[in-house]
């Protein structure tokens, strides 16, 4: 008998204490188990895990901020130098490749984030420390003094995964003690990091059960803790049912969730472009859609496509280019079976079929990259179901009459991460056609993209990895990138003529560690009463 | 037969197309009708306010800045040049003394409101533009291109009126169009103020149907209206009851909801403060508990006072004031009603009364203020429901028997909009108790007051007019102050890699209205590429 693999809860590894079922990861590129077995976590241990949060909690949410920064610091290094292991975990578990993907490109990724929300710490950049000196007024963003839950996605073992992607280090840098929901589908990889962040929050001298982790729980369980009221945020990224379901229960328990829940990332070529490039544009949107075998929540889904002979010719170079392509394997045999349930509903709705790539007799969960296509008149008639997101290596192509069809789909559209314009570089020719364009897609996506594909999110300020309802639950705010990502697991926290010893330290007249404030409307470096800004 | 007076729909004050019921405004004073009649609006209303606000959100988004501004400034100096007419509305249908309170005091307050959110939109403080230059990423808060919903409530008939108070200044200055619904108890306030607001739009230029006004309309069709998805957002400010009932509905649709619910301000008074100066802290107390009868969000309902001669002696000298004070009048027989209900609720729960005003005999909502009190073991034996609010004149006092009962009736408080501690002014003989109720009731409150009543919120940067859930339904959030108030009906939008064309005026290069920028991680107030910040 196998035994389980044991779950973080409270500061030690240790057996699921009312496990209802157990489950395998599996290698996709075989369809085989990996070899061990993880608990299904029943009621007993999130109870153990919120108890134990809410007192790390409560304790973080006063510690040092040079610890968390520390920790977060060490939390990078661990990984660094577990990389081999993690990568082959990994890579076993997703069947992502371990290069470049895994090992130069999300590996980093992750590592730098920790390291940039470790910055934020420093610089109390989050905090956004507002003074008013004339009305003795003092505010920043603070930490919840709750636990943040994180439920991690099957798409980034690293980079999103519950105890070490974005969410994790934004929540752990608002000083939040964090129970990890990992992803069933890299169960191993998951344990790894776990087991490195605990020993780097130990080593750091943070409470013990800052951070937590379970494998897996039902729905059922998942949306009883999201309502429950001893948790102060929650961070999902996942399917919009999933999202849905979630947000729903939080909502009813009046628990603030940031949920990204799905994107079709509509891409419109512009005649000059086309007409300039567009070669180059059906192999860049070909890499694009079936990089990661199209497993990216800014896969290119959707493409907006002139009529005429430059579009004829780009939809002819983009379907030879995904009929020749080989099959990809996809994380789990769910996604398979969602990704051809996917196609049929778009299918049903009339899209059609422009090309199939090569299907595999290979073991495990592997699937072809496919290429659809409408006319603008057919998607405008059937728009809700034809935007529905197929996650893998799809996408629909959608024929455009002109600027005013192009418009006319750029308004159909639901909310999205990213919409993307392709212009001429050379001269203004795409200039009048895509400003109406911008102009209808501008507030139905996060980022706005310029002649590139929307696949590769860079962790910076001025990234915003979200987008309105329902590819989020909330457009004011940005699942990656520091400081904003971490503003969501805060609360706003006013000082009305409060004693300067009940003064958090970035709230003090003395700012030593000259913090960015906004001193009387004036982005400032100095010390309150102080002659000048040193 | 009377008729109705018109609602402002799509530019024009019109009949209301489907009233489905009529209602009158009563003088407080007197309970007698104030000689006008108003439609409760039917569907239709509601419909076309939409249709028109969905047109002019998007053209509103894509208008000049200085206009938004122009017209927040007009409308300001329009209410001052008609603060007589308005200030005597307010009076007859609020029963609010003309001064200081409505001339004097709230109605300055609105217009500096008015102003420091036109402050807001020229110095693009509350858009945040943020800019990585090495990744080619810009982003920034932006309009949500859809209209903003403002309920309004009883108790501020121009700072929190739902066509001319924060929310419906934050909502414009985040060039958002705005269906207010007026609070019933004031129609014919809220009439004119929506009149002024109109005009003033008008005549800067703005869409006609900027603004649009309801005097009301039933719970059930404020349900689908909240969950329509033509809605950008919704500004609530009320009970808790209705703010919850309207937050399940905004929830189901995706629509954010900036609900402000409910507080009962606790208040702790430090044995040294009590030592030093009891009788100047019950005069205090009485005060702003029985400011505006008592009808304030930050209302000091809780005050905890340690046990002993000194907390004896505040009880006693707190308890002749209110048992000296004459009744106060109320806005409406429903608060009256709910006030008289809540009493029952506390005294139900273990409450005594200790002190209890002189009743009158006059006509009109009136009502003695009323001073309960119970020992800290039966608090926290039933704190949850002796932490019900009543709104109006009435606070109840909770004994505690040293820190620790301090510590532990603060940990038992749900969320609040504030939370006031009273320490000795003269060395440090409180401080450490002062601390460690600080610690506990820090992540409770949004706004932690020293030495200082609850009432009196100040339109701030550094003010947070919000709190943890449920005194309001986001804890990162203010309702009062610029610019962070705005950035509620704001969407966050990053430009990767876009041409200059197409970006927003305080995303481009230049900056030569030294907007303060985010820059590679510093606030800035130059152009990109110049040689250094001017």
């Amino acid at each position: 008998m196998k035994t389980f693999e044991p779950v973080l809860i409270a500061g030690a590894w240790r057996a699921s204490q009312d496990a209802r079922a157990s489950f395998c990861a599996f290698d996709p590129t075989t369809g085989e188990e990996t070899g061990h077995e993880f608990p299904l976590s029943g009621a007993a241990d999130i109870e153990a895990a919120l108890v134990a949060a809410s007192e790390a909690a409560v304790e973080l949410a006063a510690c040092e901020p040079e610890r968390i920064a520390a920790f977060l610091d060490a939390y990078a290094a661990a990984i660094e130098a577990d990389a081999e292991t993690l990568v082959n975990l990994a890579h076993t578990e997703t069947g992502l490749p371990r290069e470049p993907r895994l090992a130069k490109v999300e590996l980093p990724r992750t590592t730098n984030q920790l390291r940039q929300a470790a910055q934020a710490v420093r610089t109390s950049s989050w905090t956004q420390p507002t003074i008013d000196t004339q009305a003795g007024l003092r505010s920043h963003f603070a930490p919840l003094a709750k636990p943040v839950v994180v439920f991690g996605p099957n798409n980034f073992p690293f980079a999103f995964n519950a105890v070490a992607g974005s969410d994790f280090a934004s929540a752990i840098a608002a000083q939040n003690a964090v129970i990890a929901k990992a992803h069933p589908s890299h169960p191993a990889t998951s344990k790894r990091l776990a087991s490195l962040a605990h020993r780097a929050a130990i080593e750091n001298g943070l409470p013990a059960a800052s951070v937590q982790m379970l494998y897996d729980f039902d729905h059922a369980l998942g949306a009883r803790l999201a309502a429950d009221a001893r948790i102060g945020a929650i961070g999902f990224t996942g399917s919009r049912a999933g999202g849905l379901a979630l947000k729903a229960a939080a909502d009813a328990g009046g628990v603030p969730i940031y949920a990204e829940m799905s994107s079709v990332n509509p891409v419109f070529l512009l005649p000059g472009a086309l007409a300039e490039r567009r070669a180059e544009l059906a192999q860049e949107f070909f890499a694009s859609c079936t990089l990661g075998s199209g497993q990216f929540c800014t896969n290119p889904g959707i493409v907006v496509v002139p009529q005429g002979a430059h579009g004829d010719a780009f939809v002819a170079a983009a379907s030879r280019l995904f009929a020749d392509a080989p099959a990809g394997v996809l994380f789990s045999q769910g996604v398979l079976t969602q990704f051809r349930r996917g196609l049929s509903t778009l299918a049903d709705a009339g899209a059609q079929v422009l090309a199939h790539g090569k299907d595999s007799a290979e073991p495990g969960y592997r699937q072809a990259p496919v290429l659809l296509g409408v006319e603008a008149r057919q998607f405008l008639a059937a728009a809700q179901v034809l935007q529905t997101e197929v996650f893998g290596a799809a996408s629909l192509i959608v024929r455009a009459d002109g600027t005013a069809e192009m418009v006319a789909i750029a308004r159909a559209l639901d909310g999205n991460l990213t919409g993307t314009l392709y212009t001429s570089k050379k001269g203004g020719i795409d200039d009048a056609a895509a400003a109406q364009v911008a102009y209808a897609l501008r507030p139905r996506v996060g980022r706005l993209i310029g002649n590139k594909m929307p696949t590769g999110v860079t962790v910076s300020a001025a990234m915003n990895h979200g987008g309105p309802y329902p590819s989020t639950s909330h457009s004011g705010f940005s699942a990656v990138g520091m400081p904003g990502a971490i503003r969501r697991f805060a609360a706003l926290h006013s000082y009305d003529n409060v004693p300067p010893h009940l003064l958090p330290e970035d709230l003090c007249d003395a700012n030593p560690r000259g913090l960015q404030r906004l001193v009387d409307g004036i982005w400032a470096t100095g010390s309150i009463g102080a002659e000048k800004n040193p």
